[in-house]
């Protein structure tokens, strides 16, 4: 039976490559796409989402709605450098048509809510973005968080953050709701950049996509290289793209992809370490942990799994 | 045939208790003792360990001094935190004899050298203090890193800092030297506080040693009871003091009480995060990883191990 997945995005180019990483995983059923802030607004990554699941032709799986900005703040604007990495649009200028569906009435919150007390340990929530909607959802119902199985990317634990020396983007947007999700969560899983600039694609992959001749292979190919083209300014030592959100899925399919450490772990909200992910030294000697944070990827494997099912969900989509 | 040892202390009640370890270790031979400063002065430390020395009798170990401050100061003086932690004289107000003999004339730097080229692969070096003697070294003799084993007790990977939210005393010491050690060292294996603050003891193992009724375990249980008493005020929810040094000692008879994560680790010596053991981001995805990084222990069997062998070496010491 295929595991329930939802995943929470901001559209955003590395979360068009998660929802097509899950659609193209027969081992997951993709009961949802909530919709959060960060790479863009969240009108704009809905949007986003709606598009790409009608281009690969999944107009069956529901976009809700999350909160539009952090708990601290009563307001989101798009950072310069989110643009600079996932353009204006937020899939790289690449232009696809808009969905013919709208995002559903029900609130992003409700749903995951909802679908983590129908489906408890059948259920993975995939956050990819700030962590405001699932801690929404903690504060909606206070069953959710002992029953709710989280696969996050975000955070770094043993290098240095992206937006700061010690802060990762998505953490960065939304500390309070990411430390209330590290504290409260019962079973959270880190995918942080610890092992995301592991996991690097080049336009050498990119081109197999575009050779495919497809509306899918199209997009895929026009979004990724924008990015591509992004990491060689902001990160031009990796030598690629890291593939933070697609990893996160991969996990979610397969935990054996990576190693982890298990550890409980804080978010700084406070002092000038505010934003980072670390162990919380208080419940250093707890038996019980709950976060499992990867320290380390089988990056051949994972590339190979995320090339085969991307190409063959973008296969399969009409020709160009 | 018994692993060749060199312990680089500042002389600290836990580094008293790590020279215990390792002279109550069948597995190793401590071929020499050098001296930094950071809990105490050089001329205090020394001063402690040829008094440790004799009190275990074993005035065999030649102790050498090394340089007086970090590389980018011209002087030090101990931390009003250090004396709270330690004591004025380092070991806790505890009262022993000087020894009969000196430091030796020779350089800890020259001893370190010397100890290398002579012994390679034979000898590890267990730094528990500032990492400023071992850059000299680097620095007196090129062939010095690529050959060297350190297993060094210093940094906070996955736990905050605590002379600051991100650095670890010993390490803020000398942030250059420990720059210089982590990316030059082809294997350093760190035990930082992510494990260290994980092995605990209380006043019930220190009663053991006090029961012994010999200057010997007077001693450790004077010193130890001193360093527990600091403990209450300065993390009183740890339940125990944390034995930082010995577990360096521990590893370096037994890898297995760890686990280790492989990684190329750098200290930060600019910016805010000034002190901070951290991943270099720039060699995340070099093949070869030159540190070792532990991120578990098995509390249990190195708890046991440590109070056997330092209740076995402090039973062998005249009554009191």
């Amino acid at each position: 039976m295929a595991r329930k997945i939802i995943l929470d995005v901001d559209t955003g180019i590395d979360d068009a490559l998660a929802i097509a990483y899950a659609l193209g995983s027969e081992e997951l059923e993709l009961i949802g796409v909530t919709g959060t802030y960060g790479n863009v607004l969240v009108p704009t990554g809905t949007r986003n989402a709606l598009a790409i699941l009608e281009l690969f032709g999944r107009e069956d799986v529901p976009v809700y709605a999350g909160p539009g900005h952090a708990r601290a703040k009563d307001s989101f604007e798009v950072l310069e450098i989110s643009e600079f990495i996932h353009g204006k649009n937020g899939i790289g200028e690449a232009q696809i048509p808009d969905a013919k569906r709208e995002v559903e009435a029900k609130s992003a919150v409700d749903f995951m809510v909802e679908s983590v007390r129908e489906y408890g340990d059948e259920l993975v929530i995939v956050p990819v973005g700030p962590l405001t909607t699932v801690a929404a959802a903690m504060e909606a119902n206070p069953e959710f968080a002992a029953n709710a199985h989280i696969v996050n990317m975000g955070g770094a634990l043993t290098v240095p953050g992206n937006v700061s020396a010690w802060a990762e983007a998505n953490i960065n947007q939304d500390p309070e709701a990411a430390d209330m999700v590290f504290r409260g969560v019962g079973d959270i899983t880190m995918i942080g950049l610890d092992v995301t600039l592991q996991t690097l694609l080049t336009t050498e992959e990119t081109a197999k996509w575009e050779a495919l001749g497809t509306t899918g292979g199209d997009f895929l190919a026009a979004a990724t290289n924008y990015y591509i083209k992004a990491y060689e300014t902001t990160a031009p030592y990796l030598g690629g793209c890291g593939l933070h959100d697609p990893l996160a899925v991969g996990v979610a399919v397969d935990p054996t992809l990576v190693t982890t450490i298990d550890i409980n772990m804080k978010t700084d909200t406070e002092g000038e370490t505010r934003g980072r992910t670390i162990g919380d030294e208080t419940r250093l000697n707890d038996a019980e942990k709950t976060a499992h944070v990867a320290v380390a990827v089988d990056v051949q494997r994972f590339l190979g799994e995320f090339m085969r099912r991307l190409t063959d969900l973008a296969a399969a989509t009409p020709s160009r």
